[in-house]
């Protein structure tokens, strides 16, 4: 393998394919970024075995030459001896040639580094994905999608099933739904799809679209997702990002979410964000980060924590409407700073249905958004 | 006590003080920061006992009222509660009031807190100064003497009085010395002094100097320096920063300094720098970080660096001048590319005495800058 390569288009390319290269992984081949050379370019491929990234630079692009292909290859490099050593380089190019037994020779200006590779024989395939089922969104949209849910997920594996977000396509409504038993969030979204596409319980790791989400873009390109039973390849420009898909089977969580609402009120979103935050400044250490509200005589609404130890706070916030029941509920105040946070409306709704009673956060203006969250006991 | 002032001022005097406050300490009253108002203004303090920093808010400033003082009084509160609480509260103006029996409500907007205190009275007093000893020094020029010394003081306590920077006054001519027993590093500067004033190892904790860059400008205004035998005082427009003088004697260092090289070369900083980090890329995990270099006949300098598992770099530097005795040497990567990182100038001089010889690096426009560094034996 020989080859010469503009250095900016190799940095974008590792920094790309390294998302999926974990240090920690067992397997000594993983460690490596995979480099194939051919007469249409070079294609770099990162792994941890749960996701997999490929990018395929051309030897041409818009009409500027890219790569300068001498001899067709392959090599598996150290992925962070490659990244930093490309980046460090100096001048525009940069030579990469293999020398007889898996050593390669990079070099740029008077600089000249030779590193021990990895056969890429040993390299293990990509799935084989069979485009059956294909579904293009905006990559804002999913990008967009993915921020809303990701964060509620479960981040221990006593329920691995709940690590993921289950994705959902029925009469052209894509949903995404994470919990991790003690809140939920729901996005959906009215999605161009082929009539007879419909899919459920595809429950694809947080984590691994927390780095999805990374590689996508600000913009309304189309992205194509191709979703199989096990695995999932998500195609954007020059990159295919794999994921697996996790086995099992998501919880139902449509028969949770409570109908009919005892306590409404419409609140400023950033207002109640600011009280929350500061309710929670003094909570966080003891007692689970426990804030509590109160509905008062005086139609405002009063958040308060107590932490003996460190002393009090009382949060007055006069809510847009109240209506109902008066009310007396305790809530982890991360999981209300998450959902708010996850809100762009200005103005959020939430309805209780009782102090014991999970209750449900949503945008004023805009049903495709829910949150829900399960109230926590306590003596105050 | 009971105050209302601006929030802006009090969160930039927290964040200036609380430079001193560790939550390592193991006096409790030291993780809290000491507030004392008076009819004159705010004082606010912080301490972990090596460094103290004091910052006075003035009723006014500049015409405008920062201050509405309604009783004076004083309270520990704890650092980080604090901080935290006053940079999130909403709206322009904070009211403070203490409470009977060490506690404070905290009152802004629709917020309120009520924190736990400690008493003033148990906070330790600051040390007295008697100001006989005062140095002026231009802000910037204090801050930039000491950003090229104190990366190369001991980061271990195996010598305790290595982990300072030696200051010395001697006509006219300030100098701070640093040295881990592996290189050191030298910087003078002519300053404006009272005939009468000279001192010599006045060893001041690195660490305290790196918190006292943090609060100097990167202006020519003038900061005081008081010098006593065991504490520095230095005051900045409003604040007062207190360190700690190391005991004992800082080893005479100028005997350690060769006179006579035997090769010596002119580089370009940048360029030699860049070779520097690239030929370190693959050693810095083992055998401490060594590169090589070398003279060749045509020459030109070859810097080079073995490390088995992973691979080799051999770099081609080419000197703006190159005389004296063929040299072949090995020293730690980690000091050369702190010193050149902490030289200005566009080319540096190396002077060089044999193999096993400290040598010598200094900008070549500019003798007030002198960094050595000890060669490493090696078998390559």
């Amino acid at each position: 393998m020989e080859f010469i390569i503009q250095r900016d288009s190799l940095i974008n390319t590792i920094a790309t394919v390294s998302k999926a290269v974990s240090s920690r992984t067992t397997i000594p081949v993983l460690t490596g970024i995979k480099l194939v050379a051919s007469t249409e370019g070079i294609i770099l491929t990162g792994s941890d075995s749960d996701i997999s990234i490929e990018e395929f630079i051309p030897v041409e692009k818009e009409g500027e030459v890219i790569i300068d292909l001498i001899e067709p290859g392959s090599i598996v490099l150290p992925s962070r001896y490659f990244g930093e050593i490309i980046r460090k380089l100096p001048g525009d190019q940069v030579k990469i040639k293999t020398n007889d037994h898996l050593t390669i020779t990079i070099t740029a200006g008077k600089s000249e580094f030779n590193l021990n590779g990895m056969d890429a024989a040993d390299y293990p395939r990509l799935p084989q994905i069979e485009e059956n089922r294909v579904l293009s969104l905006p990559s804002d949209l999913l990008k967009t999608m993915i921020r809303q849910t990701a964060f509620a997920v479960a981040t221990t594996e006593t329920r691995p099933i709940l690590t993921g977000i289950m994705w959902k396509l029925m009469d052209s409504e894509l949903t995404f739904v994470a919990t991790d038993s003690h809140r939920l969030t729901m996005r959906e979204a009215v999605v161009e799809s082929p009539d007879h596409l419909t899919f459920e319980n595809v429950v694809i790791p947080g984590k691994s679209l927390v780095e999805l989400s990374k590689i996508l873009l600000d913009d309304s390109r189309l992205v194509d997702i191709v979703i199989t039973d096990n695995q999932i390849l998500v195609k954007i420009d020059h990159i295919l990002f794999y994921s697996r898909v996790l086995d099992g089977t998501f919880p139902d969580t449509s028969r949770i979410i409570p109908k009919n609402g005892k306590t409404l009120m419409n609140l400023n979103t950033k207002e109640f964000l600011g009280a929350i935050e500061r309710a929670s400044l003094l909570a966080r250490e003891g007692k689970n980060n426990v804030v509590n509200l109160v509905t008062r005589d005086d139609n405002s609404v009063e958040v308060y924590s107590v932490t003996p130890e460190v002393g009090k706070v009382i949060e007055e916030v006069n809510p847009v409407s109240l209506e109902g029941e008066p009310l007396r509920i305790a809530f982890n105040a991360k999981y209300m700073i998450d959902a708010l946070r996850a809100v762009d409306s200005e103005i959020i709704e939430i309805s209780f249905t009782g102090a014991m009673s999970p209750f449900i956060i949503r945008p004023s203006d805009y049903n495709k958004i829910l949150h829900l969250i399960l109230p926590v006991r306590t003596n105050q």
